[in-house]
């Protein structure tokens, strides 16, 4: 009886169905056979869970969070409205315990393992496994000297490295976000299978690409994240510890670029390596790149920019240094600057990335600024920046 | 009031403690900075987990269930006994739902990314990142020939292998067991750690290993496990359909294979290829190689051997094409059979294996038998197993 009037007062208020459409299918994001979770023709979502002994147990997913309701066979369902197409990370809340549904992958965001959906966008493949040469992507160990760690890295190598055994390569250092790793551009943002499609279309040109963990302990040592290092959150904190960046700008000179122009066929100057992130990754890389102009010569700020979290005005003289102090000068010292962000995105986004802008305009700095339509702080807005950023690089 | 009878209950049987031990430390397969689980210096196990209306919480590791009981602090919380050491895959059980820890990393296990815990054993270090040259792990995509899909296999090369480029390798291909994939050697197993070390120390020729997923459907339709096939369960069921083995034979024959001797700097021969696998793997590795010992000279079984679950007796005559009725022949032809089990194995497994050692024995076929000391059908086994047969091949 009360399981019945859970299920009416559900289907009334609209959002939520014990049964799916039949148009539905399987997402591509499930393990292996999973039946669930099914997107439905029109972008809806249905998830499924065995908790039989639960009172209450919701699905969060993009900013929404929907009660589950139990179907004719015990489990739990519920059904979200159209959700806006690519990659999600959502979670099952079971009488208050936030947890990852079994029946997806998960991906590392949020500073934990998470459920991941990946919701199909009508007409767009760029970010699909196509029949077209694949590069590799190349999972790398190796002794930090500045954190006196073991870290690992992943490589992307494009088609014919291995191949074209005199050819020599530029190279895109590529970041992450707050709460995500070094795989978050290959299992979430598919960044690999992006530079596929676009060398072998001719689009881009055959490049490395590398992906380090954004977070860097200097000495082994937690340290307080600076605030204008930690962008997506105030703190990120897991198990009631911050998260520590401190020792990412000496990781990246001292180990890591040193490390892949050392391994790889690269061409290991200014004017072939570029570097770009998302959101903490994008404020890291500003901070990194303008501070080594002699390094790097090609930016990319996907939805996070130099200034953090911060909306306030920025004053050129001296932000970093002073760097933006002379537009031109830094004009004729980049090849490219690149910006971009989604028009959903929540604040402080707007805010912070507008005030950057506001700051680059006033001084004459010349950037190209792209707009994701219709996406918030999310995948599918960087895999969308990466896309347009790319075919940019190295001209 | 019922929360302290619960908790004085639990401190009287002796398996649950709400505080951890003073000597306890995050385990090593925490994401990052989570303060649980905590292993103990008597290899217990703190788990940890945030249910603030859950009724019934527990945790399920290494065939034990554990009630957790609330802390002080409204978190609950459950302290396992010692731990055999090595990798364990476990979850929690929250009011009927079976899910991951938050806190830990999840692994492709039991058909779903499972939480995975590493509890370290006293002097042993053969599978952990040390300062010696390190191998790639490259992630591969391609297109089958056999399913019709874009696939994925791992492959690691080993330190050197881009330097000395007119130097060819052998190549050990390298099977997971039932409910896990490609990923299961690398991130569960360690296998690239362990090449590395033993590699380093030259008690393991230089190798690529090539590590495939164990499932795959002829033309991307769901067909039902052959039973030879399908070894650890009667049938892995994940959303209530069975996963596929049955295009995995042609997968290797057909698309890996040559892709493989294509695409790195093999020795295409019978004499430098090998094939192992644990458990659905052994099984998949026996049904292979002695049906193709034109393609492979050197054989390992990790608690999987060519019977499935069978533990009856076996005809030589008519098993797998009577391959093993002439034992002379047979040893001719093979340059290593190797076994190997864990001493804590459940049900069918010994019997299983054993089926199948008494048939070699009676046909006079020569092979190496590995016990793992105190450990069952898990990583620990397999890692150990690993140990001991990479140094045997290819000499």
């Amino acid at each position: 009886m009360v399981k019945q009037a859970i299920l009416l007062t559900s289907l009334a208020c609209g959002l939520i169905l014990a049964q799916p459409a039949d148009d539905s299918s399987p997402a591509s994001s499930n393990v292996m056979n999973a039946q669930y979770p099914r997107i439905h023709s029109d972008l809806r979502a249905t998830f499924r869970l065995s908790a039989p002994d639960a009172h209450k147990v919701q699905v969060s997913i993009a900013h929404g969070r929907y009660d589950m309701s139990r179907g004719a066979d015990g489990l739990w369902y519920a059904t979200t409205p159209p959700l806006v197409p690519g990659f999600h990370y959502y979670s099952f809340n079971v009488d208050g315990a936030s947890v990852a549904d079994p029946s997806s992958h998960s991906y590392y965001g949020g500073s934990r393992d998470s459920s991941g959906i990946e919701v199909p966008e009508k007409g767009v493949d760029f970010y699909e496994a196509k029949s077209v040469p694949h590069g590799e992507v190349r999972i790398r160990w190796y002794l930090s000297k500045v954190t006196g760690q073991h870290r690992r890295c992943f490589v992307y190598t494009p088609p014919g490295y291995d191949t074209n055994t005199r050819g020599r390569y530029p190279v895109l250092y590529l970041q992450h976000g707050s709460g995500e790793d070094e795989t978050g551009w290959i299992f979430q943002g598919r960044a690999n299978l992006i530079l596929d499609n676009l060398i072998s279309a001719g689009k881009a040109k055959p490049m490395i690409v590398v992906m380090e963990n954004g977070y860097a302990s200097v000495g082994g040592q937690s340290k307080l994240p600076a605030a204008a290092t930690d962008l997506d959150k105030p703190a990120p904190k897991v198990g009631g510890y911050p998260a520590d960046t401190s020792g990412f700008n000496d990781v990246m000179l001292q180990d890591v670029i040193p490390m892949i122009d050392g391994a790889y066929r690269t061409l290991a100057d200014r004017e072939h390596r570029a570097m770009a992130g998302l959101s903490m990754g994008g404020n890291q890389t500003c901070q990194l790149t303008f501070r080594n102009l002699d390094k790097f010569a090609w930016i990319g700020a996907f939805s996070g920019t130099g200034n953090g979290l911060s909306t306030a005005p920025i004053d050129a003289k001296t932000f970093i240094g002073g760097v933006f102090a002379d537009g031109a000068a830094l004009n004729a010292k980049l090849r490219l600057l690149w910006i971009g962000m989604g028009t959903e995105e929540p604040d402080p986004f707007p805010g912070a990335i507008g005030s950057f802008r506001k700051m680059l305009d006033l001084s004459g700095v010349k950037y190209v600024y792209f707009v994701s339509p219709g996406t918030a702080h999310e995948w599918q807005t960087w895999r969308r920046d990466l896309n347009d950023f790319a075919p940019r690089l190295f001209r």
